[in-house]
């Protein structure tokens, strides 16, 4: 049965001509006006995030600076911000596309680009997180903390400034993901809300996850320590995770443990961060559970 | 020993010639007058909340305003929107008295029904759920979306438009609460914080669970995919639960397993949503742990 | 290998004339001002929220005011209010001083004393408890409520009033922490996020766990119940905790258990709430995980 | 030559079976539709003020309330309190709409009906000062002159809460413009900036001026006490007026005097509170100046 | 006939053993609950401005810092600052209460003492300038411009922080006052609005009015250069003055004039300024005019 | 006698390799730097307007945005259209270097560029009105009318967008200060508060005053039609002037005459707009006054 018109998702990659960037704005600005159409009451704040702007980059930046700003670190402080960060750095830029169209692709409850762009506060997070390990990179350490004080503040999301996130991310629901200071996320990578990537405790140094790519976390996983997870493994929601766990192989539980056996751990072929199957290891579990 | 005078809840239901919403809305603006009186420093914050209103939709709608709007969504326009959707249904005024009710006499922490009225996140949330679900029901989605999200930035609860609650709930302390696109939530049930009501993260369809009256689901709780979680059920603080629950059991753990074994599970007698014993298991429990 | 200057703390105890109190906001203030120097962009947040003061209590004071200020609760009234208290409790300000100097000790990624006061929610809402506990002991408990639930907004953490917090303590990430009514913590614990401290549910009165000093407790757990968690205990991340742990035994697991078992607990000679030390049972568990 | 299409005033009367507030929103909101697709800078402005609402009541409403509001008085009261007033008195939306007529009349400098509802603070000074007066009426005084005082502050005009005014009015400019408690002005009435109806600062009662229809008083004039100025007379501008002005008189000077002399003074057969005729007594004045 | 009791001015010196300042801080506080319980609407905003505080100057000092705050000098660094010079300087609360009865006294428009305080920028204007002079006094001259410059935008009230006022002043409606930084104002002067005490504007130095004590200066009128104004005269509305006006005479005009002659001007008996007596010259000057 | 330090006026021209602008824009941060220095009090102030910013430009379109936003104009959205507007027109930002210049040595109160650019209103709604002219001329009429609505309501200054202004003005206190459609203003001249460039009142067309180089206008004067202001002439305060000055004379009164009178006019050799006499005229117009 096909979709409903406004649940198909747009064909990409677009023509040759257009850079990605510019064709998720140019659909990005369709959407928005056809949702101003419908909706006055909704136009006046489309047109001030969206269709007042000549650009994807300024829209997100208008959209972040109103969105974080306090009364002691003003909108247009943060705006001129994000706007010199963003336009200096094409490569946030495209990275920031690949989660637009990650988060359009990979979630079903997501019914356009600009319903991402808007309203989720894990696709919001991780942009301003770009723009503040950008600063921490600069050495221009107190105000990425600041901004990352924002953003924890206003979207429960807490990333360290430092923490070193791939492309093509989708931080489902996002409420309460914590990741620390010397962790790496890896490209297409799924994280469902309040995922913590966190540290062992001890001293200084080197102490938090890798995350490879195409990897599945889901929700209230915890994973601590510098351990390492094999590209398109995949993480049950509420697993404790405290050591490695091999490439496509599925751990569950807490403390977690491997599905199939630490011996012979079932392997899957698809890519758990892109496919965003949390539950199809039920029916392995299913014999000891309820 | 009898509780003390302002622990004592006001007993219901009221003379046969009021309504319920009226009743209540009565004993609020006696408690804020009493507070006001009391308190001078929080009396312009219970003047502007609630004795300058002459109905509760209009004290509601005022607060949820104050609270969700932002640079881009004006208060102003906040205010209209919730005052339309409370006036022209019913049934959405009346389980909004049935949460009030709910918070008041389940949470022993829960001093008068203005605390909650003003307090109480997951009862804002809720509330400002029932508008956004109206909306999302009348087709308005980007307006529906728009809401959902302030809800998510303010009070870090995450529950989609399309989601279906019942009445009589209470989300306690509900931070981190996450209800996916499909669940349906029935009637007097009790939520606690972080609880995750989610999907099995394969394609569009009927992929949340589906909760049935007067259930309690502790804090952590995460639940995932199609499943039913029958009437009187109670799911332990931290489990995690991914196929259907029977009636009136008790499943815990992660995996989640029925207290009393799957084949014979112990069945209680009281309404947990209610009753709101989240412990008692423990005897049962207690012999392999700590 | 001696760390970087920016990463060494200064040491304490101050001169004798001094009070930790002053010694502590000449460090930041000295702190701000490097920091304001060599970021313009920030300079303005700095001098408002820490360089036009003359004191640790009237910085936190603004700091905290327009943090939790809303459109019906005035910042000018929140700065007040918090000014009183600090000035009329030096209890409370030594314990803010020494939660001050224990995320600055505890936490790797804490770089400053000002980072820790202008950036951790933690930080911030443990100090707003402390106000709203002082109003609640004075029977101002609209009051008191009325800032609890400003900090449950802004925050994310939720922290009972009448809730009885020692000093010394670390909230970190903070994002999710809820602290029930009867709940009490001793001296110098460190909690992680999404830390529940939580009611069994049943009827008034004492229900919520006790703390003990120097207890460590990891993120996502759960300890439910008039529990008593012994001093210097451990509390594994994720973990479900219903009944008492001994002193200097570590809990872990959902249901939780004893590491070295119930009958042979392993004691353990540090005291974790302040060595932060999250996994070193990781060896001990390693046997049955992954 | 005529006029260019943007400075053709639209043709009143509407067609039959329209009001006249009914036919001045639809120029409105076609005005306004217009000015947002050419002006997407503006088109959030003009969506949340015009476009999003269904009545020029609402929209009125809004705009006041976003423009009068202050930290202590929130816009959600005040457009409450202008909504109510509005509804409730249909004179008052009829001299709203003989007020936006009046404007796009006889002002050249004003392009369209939104030009004015939108920009004039004169009208939205006379407009507030309308709902001021009516509260005045019903004995709400000290809300009265909360509105009053917010008027003068916002936009410098200061018309006291007891001053009867009539229907059809410009307030050119209005910056400055002055008009005490027992004041009556007539219909058809322009006045430019700066204009004082003052008291004569003798003892309570009836002690400022009676401006009758059609008069049109020039920039800066003063007129002191109770006196009369006939119907469609003309003050010059920088006059200062003590005592009765005979009607379709001209006064000018300080102290005033009527052009053509006290006994056989010059009398003229136009409105000049519509005409606008500032300056055809130049002629008449031209030997004594410069 | 007696006046409504709502006009009747409260006697005034109270009780010896109570200061001016507190009986009118009792009085103000009566009327405010008074009007409280009468407007709820209004109530919030009564609390948060006069019932909430302790005393007359923290009621003014937070009333000003939410009228003259933006969003780069926020509300709370301004309640401080006022706070910290009103407590310091009893001379200038002392003014501050004279001026409270001037305008109720005096302005037949005033119809209780909290009007004054609530709603009177020439008022407010005064305060914040009294502070701004102090800062000025100081050598503290940046903030004082800073401040000077927040009261010329919001009250369009523009005094030079150097400019030295007396006590028991009245600016009525006080929009458009100018008075320039080497004026001099005396005792129970009164000001009408658009009034300018402005320069010669030739070089540095003191080249600005001095006014005597009692003098009444009438709407729109200019004073120019370092000229006296006797003590008791009075300036006409709308007179332009650029020489001296001897004591207890009336300069009228533009040139002003003085009544009865330069050589034999008619004086009065009266304090001009107290009684408020603005058009009693007409008689005089009626022969001419009209 | 030398002028004190902070008085002397720094020497222009600037080196050679210097603009002026750059030249200013050091100035400025230097005064800046100073003053946050010795005031922390305004240091937040100082660094988030001038010190945080890297050029004029941008330092006063953040200043700009920030006074000027309102709940329906976004602080960003100004930003942006001002720093478009300033970053594409050269002559726009020489003219207002032309007004800072003009300001500092012609106004004895300003003591550095700095309180020229934070605190002169005057200053600042030229600037803003440069922005609505250019857009005005680029046909964006409805964008340049809400600017100039938001002009005229926070600095009561009113100025048509379609004015043409020259540069190098002073516009003094500024306050009501009113500048009609089709008035041409010519460079170097100054303008004192409350002055009038009006209309005749009659239909569309030509019809506002053009003042010619170096005019000064004194407080209150009200010029009215499509009159010619010679080069170098004086408009007395409070006169009212309706048909043309010769170059190099003065007008005073109401109605004006010429000094000297109509046929044998004084004519005076300075430039009046920059030498700012306004009372030399005194001696010649005593003879008829007080």
């Amino acid at each position: 049965m096909p979709l409903p018109a406004e649940q198909q998702i747009p064909t990409f990659p677009p023509p040759e001509a257009e850079s990605e960037e510019s064709w998720l704005w140019s659909q990005i600005k369709a959407e928005a006006h056809r949702d101003a159409e419908s909706e006055p009451a909704l136009a006046s704040y489309l047109y001030a995030t969206v269709l007042s702007h000549p650009s994807l980059v300024r829209s997100l930046s208008f959209h972040l600076a109103n969105k974080l700003c306090s009364s002691t670190l003003l909108s247009t402080l943060l705006y001129d911000l994000f706007l010199q960060i963003f336009s200096s750095f094409p490569s946030i830029r495209s990275a920031a596309a690949a989660d637009l169209l990650a988060v359009r692709h990979r979630d079903p409850a997501c019914i356009s680009f600009s319903h991402c762009l808007l309203n989720y506060k894990g696709f919001l997070a991780i942009q301003a997180h770009r723009v503040a390990h950008s600063l921490w990179s600069q050495s221009r350490r107190p105000l990425a903390l600041a901004l990352h004080s924002r953003v924890a503040d206003v979207f429960s999301v807490d990333i360290h400034p430092a923490a070193r996130l791939g492309k093509g991310l989708l931080l489902d629901h996002a409420t309460g993901v914590v990741i620390g200071e010397t962790a790496v996320v890896g490209n297409n990578v799924s994280i469902l809300h309040h995922v913590t990537l966190g540290g062992t405790g001890k001293a200084v140094g080197d102490r938090h996850p890798k995350i490879g790519d195409g990897v599945l976390i889901g929700a209230g996983a915890t994973i601590l320590g510098n351990v390492k997870i094999g590209e398109g493994a995949k993480i049950g929601a509420g697993s404790v995770v405290l050591i490695d766990v091999p490439p496509r192989t599925t751990a569950v539980g807490n403390p977690a443990r491997l599905v199939g056996g630490k011996e012979t751990p079932s392997r899957h072929e698809d890519v758990p961060g892109e496919s965003m199957d949390h539950t199809s290891f039920i029916s392995e579990w299913s014999d000891y559970i309820i």
